[in-house]
């Protein structure tokens, strides 16, 4: 199969990463850890961390890689952080197939554990010192995650606000994706190459690799909130509607199909047959093709990018591309 | 007065910090910036930030100080972030005299403020390398905060266990306040010492300095949930009882007057005369003694650590032994 390769390395890196977090995060008391890991064991694509590792692998060899690990895990607890909170936020209560953290554990617990998970992905960082990283190395990490984290709460506010107004065009959209999807996943790209010691200038194309893979990565989940199934992608259906989401289907379709026929039929008043109804009139208004051919265009571009990176190892190159490939091929 | 002298150096550094903070929290979009700032502009005593810009000098003269400012920033930036989250988790509803955050923005709105403030604290630390700190101590520097936010969480954590059982002694209490308060206070310390550039020894020393000043500020907070006047100290009357803290008067009152006789006037379902009975079991049990002594002892610890720290900056290692006194002394 097409991503067998690809699900392979995924296999891999996962098991390392999972027992460096699992390891970091069995702490007392009990319950926060429970509470910390529940998401972690509930599975996961591992997405960030894979992006981590291959661009240092990319960059810097398997020693590069090896240095990567508490990095990589720690991309990896940073997005645990921000999707507890964020599910407590937009009271989702199905994820990754279970329940989330707030409904397991209840608001204040899954508060806890966020802040933990949150602390503990800087912490990850400063422990990297003892896996080869220099100090030097250490502060640019520190640097680039605490940036990152900032732009997630940014891009998180406007996506609440956005959930209260219809006066979101596409720049709009653009601006709250890139804080709250695309800042993280440009991260991953640019620690994955400090950990390889590459320089600014490097650190900064493979940045801008991650970030337009992470604006398609949200295109690509936008259009599964209409058309995923389910029992694939773990969540519940038509989850981004119910909320009042301001998706870039949802933005297409009202500029198409007109702001009154769509904005009694989402949000949390909607019912489960006006949401049905708006699925279709967004399906009609053409916004899926509009949806994937702009998720392709911010591909592209990362694949662009990606291919004017010098490389010393040419395998996790080819992954990486296969990697922009999946973002937008995906299901789940 | 007895604390003119700190009052006026306390004064003198809250104005550089909370610029620092106004400054750095200007962003968008502006109701994130409103409820991450709501509880900084609502005052405080600033008593972290001021340990940080005190021990740096004492230790470095004024050039360390003057690289200490966002690290001091940063101290007080995370103790407000777990103040917010805290304050949800406990429903309080007033702190510093004014409704907190998720009174006036929403759990959801104050959620996203914490973990902005969160992010922002590492944030400075990266930015103190502009302020002249090298990447080594910019490095050491965000080790220390991070393992201390990590430390806050788990004595939260069990903060909040404690208030579902009656089975938590002195050792227990003890345990929990190191973590939940002396952790921070201990950082603040510490992080002067970095700023200072002091060998790891002497950082040791004054983090415990730091850490028995915490459990003795921890402590002069439960005497004043008793007899704390709300005018002065900001929060409502009663409010630990009302949740059924285990404070080191309440272990103590059922330590002397029985686990009956206090059980029931505690906790979210006490009346407000019962809860004024609970206090005066507490007063009568002599627990304002006690804790008192308990008080004064970690004081007196943190004083003969400090008086064997080498100091090139007198003035402030005397600043730092009144600020010892105010400690146990203050009423708010």
């Amino acid at each position: 199969m097409k991503w067998d390769r690809l699900f392979e390395a995924s296999s891999r890196y996962s098991m390392l990463i999972d027992h460096y977090i699992m390891d970091f995060m069995s702490i007392t008391p009990d319950r926060l850890s429970g509470a910390s890991l529940h998401l972690i064991k509930a599975g996961g694509k591992r997405l960030r961390p894979l992006i981590t590792l291959l661009t240092a692998r990319m960059l810097g060899g398997l020693e590069a890689e090896a240095r990567a690990v508490p990095l990589a895990a720690s991309i990896e607890t940073a997005h645990t952080f921000s999707l507890i909170h964020d599910d407590i936020m937009d009271r989702d209560e199905v994820r990754r197939g279970v329940p989330t953290t707030h409904v397991v554990y209840g608001d204040d617990w899954a508060i806890l554990a966020g802040d933990t998970l949150h602390a503990a992905a800087f912490k990850m960082i400063a422990d990297s010192r003892e896996w080869g990283m220099s100090p030097e190395q250490a502060y640019r990490a520190f640097k680039v995650l605490s940036e990152a984290a900032i732009q997630i709460s940014r891009g998180q506010a406007y996506d609440m606000l956005f959930e209260e107004t219809w006066d979101v065009d596409v720049a709009d959209y653009l601006n709250m994706v890139r804080l709250k999807t695309g800042a993280l996943i440009e991260a991953a790209a640019r620690i994955g190459a400090v950990a390889a010691g590459a320089g600014s200038e490097i650190e900064k194309m493979v940045g801008e690799v991650g970030m337009n893979a992470g604006i398609a990565f949200q295109i690509r989940d936008d259009i599964l909130g209409v058309i995923g199934d389910p029992k694939v992608t773990g969540k519940p259906v038509y989850n981004d509607l119910r909320r009042g989401k301001k998706t870039l289907l949802v933005i297409y379709a009202v500029k198409k199909a007109g702001r009154r026929e769509v904005v009694d039929l989402i949000g949390p008043k909607a019912s489960e047959d006006d949401l049905k109804r708006a699925a279709s009139i967004i399906v009609d208004s053409g916004a899926l093709d509009y949806a994937e051919s702009k998720a392709r265009f911010y591909v592209g571009r990362a694949r662009d990018i990606l291919s004017r990176v010098p490389a010393v190892d040419a395998e996790s190159k080819e992954l990486l591309n296969l990697l922009l490939d999946y973002i937008v091929e995906r299901e789940k």
